[in-house]
């Protein structure tokens, strides 16, 4: 089931350990879901309980640790030798009394690495506070260092493979954005347009089909598109209505991200200078995108291109994206944003999305692109333009 | 837009206080995103950055923490004041330099709590070991303890709203497992029984929508059911592949979980006696529940079963669910299992689950269930048996 070369897998292996070397690590805890998958392939929605890679800098192979019932599918989506797959009793599971980090540092012990300097994701999504509290207490003699986002920087670049993947998803987002605009009337309940969303989505298209995506559409309408991040209700549109759609498509784990915004009926002016000001901003930013420019440069072209119009955005205005799995499709890494001076190389994928939000309604138009040789390659094949339905 | 009296949050609010004090707890971080919701009605998706609520046992409202842009999104979800709810600036979000978490020390200092016992919820999703590092370091003269699960604990017993939404659950989960039975057949492609499974889900019935739940429909075939977290591929099913389907409904961010298992063609004699012993167990399980039960008296009722026909299982056979968000729609309180005490009370929600998995293939057959006054109600209608395509 692997969905990518052994050799690509050796690859991104050998990265983290000149990474892990540079930065003095013997040993790295992986417990983001995305960076388990990047290195072994697995796939499965396990990360509610505790899960990791230890990745020893001494040894050939990463090791998998996650609870008894999930082993098989380590066995069944990674590239991993059974020796090298440790599952841990099903009394380590939300228990008050075991915790799958006493399971940890045993194997840390046994393999000789209890004195060595060992990072783990500190910040990471599913390495909580409590992992940390118990692998200290456990290995009083270990140097605990932040390995936060360490395989995540690895991950930037993409491969020829990642790209075809995250152009299926660029193709599966085409098709669910056309079909949610396509969707949205007046009288039509939010949670049926979002169906028939989730549905495109995950069907796909003929030749390839759609996996879940890290974050559930996002489609506030009405007073509510102020507020970003808020799902769907089972009350109807109702004519006037400004509605936000940002959902994305996804491939074997690999999203492309995108983001449109609708009236149903007659925009209102502030609405459409609002939408204008968005596309101007968007096309000055993808404008000076290619190799060699920093990220700080393209929220500049935007920041510069909005100001003139009177209009100003505190957040980011982007993200890299790529492998991902709940809760978020964004890299944590480089954005799109002041001071943030990484600098763009071939096959970055960044979701672009100045959202631009007022005390009562708001606007997110966006864009998934890949830096190229030489400039620029939008992913998506939305108009980008204000819709009215 | 909230879904529950002012007084019942209230309630809510007033519990946990008491058991706060019980605890010698003056301040409580709460970063479970059920349990923000619990406590104030917060509902986006919003948990891909760092937020939380605090709650302060000498101040009448706990305060929001998140995003700057999510604070309209605490604003129109829950019923807190204006001004509790605190954003911090975007430059927090995802930096090296700036976390979310010196903004939380920021405010507990302002509110006179540096000195405090602060408890936090240590091992739940959320709350990272930064998290942690970061408050130890900003807050030296404060004692922080572990608080995990507090709020957890008063979720377990149920109000009859909640059970109104839980139920609605039940029906949307009753239609999505026909749904997705009626679908599965050889030479049709996972993704699209995915698909018709997603658009039941999130339709709901013609009275009330449904909502996104904590884990997609999990929907492992043909030597895949040995894995039992898989999700779903492109691929097409084959002739004589076992399907397991777990999948819930969910309503207003209730949870009502289900599972069967099909086979597409002429079950194996294994297969059929398998389910056999895990429905003959589920109803030796069932008949043991009523208020005073204990929960590790039910995971024995159906231990003692199987054992007579020569099976053993080692994982818990259920959890305590109902209000949730990705990735577990479990609720980290009481496990029907060996050594869990917890007495069943009436308005306890639990899925029981004691799937078996051989080495290359396995069942799943599972119910959630209400304790009633007197005994126990099945929340969803689907028959228990393993169904032939």
């Amino acid at each position: 089931m692997l969905h990518f070369s052994k050799s690509e897998f050796q690859t991104r292996l050998i990265k983290t350990k000149q990474s892990m070397e540079k930065q003095g690590i013997d040993v790295l805890l992986v417990t983001d879901p995305a960076n388990m998958n990047y290195l072994t392939g697995f796939d499965a929605w396990s990360f509610y309980v505790h899960q990791l890679l230890i990745v020893i800098a001494e040894e050939e192979e990463p090791i998998w640790v996650g609870r008894g019932i999930d082993g098989s599918a380590a066995e069944i989506t990674t590239w991993l030798s059974s020796k090298n797959i440790l599952p841990y009793s099903d009394d380590h599971v939300q228990s008050t009394v075991k915790h799958p980090m006493d399971f940890v540092a045993a194997i840390l012990k046994e393999k000789g690495q209890s004195n060595k300097t060992i990072a783990a994701e500190f910040d990471a999504y599913y390495f909580t506070a409590k992992n940390y509290i118990q692998l200290t207490k456990q290995l009083p003699n270990a140097t605990f260092v932040d390995g936060t986002s360490l395989v995540n920087w690895i991950r930037i670049i993409k491969s020829d493979q990642e790209i075809k993947y995250i152009k299926r998803a660029a193709t599966i987002v085409t098709e669910t954005m056309h079909k949610g605009i396509e969707r949205i009337n007046a009288g039509v309940r939010e949670c049926d347009v979002v169906a028939d969303i989730f549905h495109k989505q995950i069907s796909g298209t003929e030749e390839f089909g759609g996996d879940y995506t890290s974050i559930v559409p996002l489609l506030p309408s009405g007073e509510k598109t102020s507020a970003c991040h808020l799902t769907w209700t089972d009350e109807v549109y109702k004519e006037g209505d400004p509605v936000i759609l940002e959902l994305a498509g996804c491939h074997k784990r690999y999203h492309s991200p995108l983001a449109r915004t609708l009236v149903i009926g007659k925009p209102t002016s502030e609405m459409e200078e609002l939408a204008d000001v968005a596309i101007e901003g968007i096309e000055a930013a993808l404008d000076v995108i290619k190799p060699g420019a920093t990220c700080e440069e393209v929220e500049m072209a935007w920041r510069k291109s909005i100001e003139k119009r009177g209009f100003e955005k505190e957040s980011r205005i982007g993200y890299s994206t790529g492998l991902n799995y709940p809760p978020d499709w964004g890299e944590h890494t480089a954005s799109l944003r002041p001071g943030d001076k990484t600098v763009l190389q071939p096959n970055m994928v960044f979701h672009m999305i100045p959202g631009i939000w007022m005390d009562n309604y708001g606007i997110e138009i966006s864009e998934t692109f890949r830096v190229t040789e030489n400039g620029v390659e939008v992913l998506a094949n939305v108009d980008r333009k204000l819709f009215i339905k």
